[in-house]
């Protein structure tokens, strides 16, 4: 996704409540920050949020943490955050590349929708279902380690599919085409705009013990 | 697939060379009827044969071994074989549940392709990857067990993901449009004719040892 670049982007993070400010502060404390010991999941790669407003609205006996990484993106979910009450939401502005920093073994479920599929070989690595950051998922999750990951991009898919399947994964539960299913389903923006379009929405579910 | 009955089918391969009669006689001893010691690669419902027909001539030093229930439809690859020479190509006119009456442990790789994909649930133990058959091909593996399925039904072809999944196979390879990628292929009639129309053909790898 193209970035455009918005101005006091920074500064409208800084100020928000909803943003969790110098996180490593909190590693191990989350439910401390929730009250509560409810779950707490995680979406890295959050966008403009619509995904885990709804999850966080329609859940809200689960903790929601979205990650993003860019202030332009994420001033977009504050902005929809602030007209609502979401106890159960936070946000941080990080890299996932910085998780372990961030949390200690507190996360019950984590989600990928519509990652950058970075299609080039030679950018493998950055790709989040790649083995550069399941040993960093590893860490982070408090139980049993759950992935569920959505794209409409085919190649990513497969490649998650055997990346998870390789490092250990059971693969629960799959939907090549997850709308035509009568699943439970929180739509991201960037899934209602090319769902709208005919694109086939992929859908898995990964355990591990 | 609606059967046409042809007249004498039961006659044609019966007395067929190529196809194996009372297949259970040669239960363990399969290498020799081949005459030599290269690994046994069986496919599950062969149809009208061009898939396995392709990869015997294709793999002069793997044997192949066509499994068919349908006398009608088996006929039609042995008309194909009758005009050619392939020395590591046999036939076996049997259901799948027979497996285990006909094979000791002594195959390498199993292919599945566009197999009957029995969309209702209470028919789900009839899919050639269910947990009815799992158990059977279990033990007609020689080492490690390998399943290779193509199909274009995105519904059999995510049942079959999780079920491998779940049954301890790993997920090696996985394509959600084989045609676009420059994997070496060798079609079925079935294929030729839907990826002609659009289709797309997904394909996976699967071991377990």
């Amino acid at each position: 996704m193209r970035i455009r670049n918005i101005k006091n982007a920074k500064e409208i993070v800084e100020s928000s409540d909803i943003v969790i400010k110098n996180p490593t502060n909190y590693k191990n404390r989350y439910n401390e920050l929730f009250d509560n010991n409810n779950p707490i999941n995680l979406e890295i790669g959050m966008g403009k949020g619509d995904f885990i407003i709804d999850m966080a609205l329609k859940h809200p006996d689960i903790n929601y943490i979205g990650l993003e990484r860019y202030e332009s993106i994420l001033i977009r979910a504050i902005k929809k955050i602030n007209e609502l009450e979401i106890p159960n939401l936070k946000l941080i502005c990080c890299d996932a590349k910085e998780l372990n920093d961030i949390f200690g073994p507190e996360i019950d479920t984590i989600y990928l929708n519509f990652s950058d599929p970075w299609p080039k070989k030679r950018h493998e690595k950055r790709r989040l279902t790649s083995e550069t950051f399941l040993p960093i998922y590893d860490k982070i999750f408090k139980g049993r380690k759950r992935i569920i990951q959505k794209t409409d991009n085919i190649e990513l898919f497969g490649y998650s599919i055997v990346s998870l399947s390789k490092y250990g994964y059971t693969i629960e539960d799959v939907s090549l085409d997850l709308h035509s299913t009568d699943k439970e389903n929180s739509l991201t923006e960037y899934e209602k705009k090319f769902s709208d379009k005919g694109y086939k929405i992929n859908y898995l579910e990964a355990l591990k013990k």
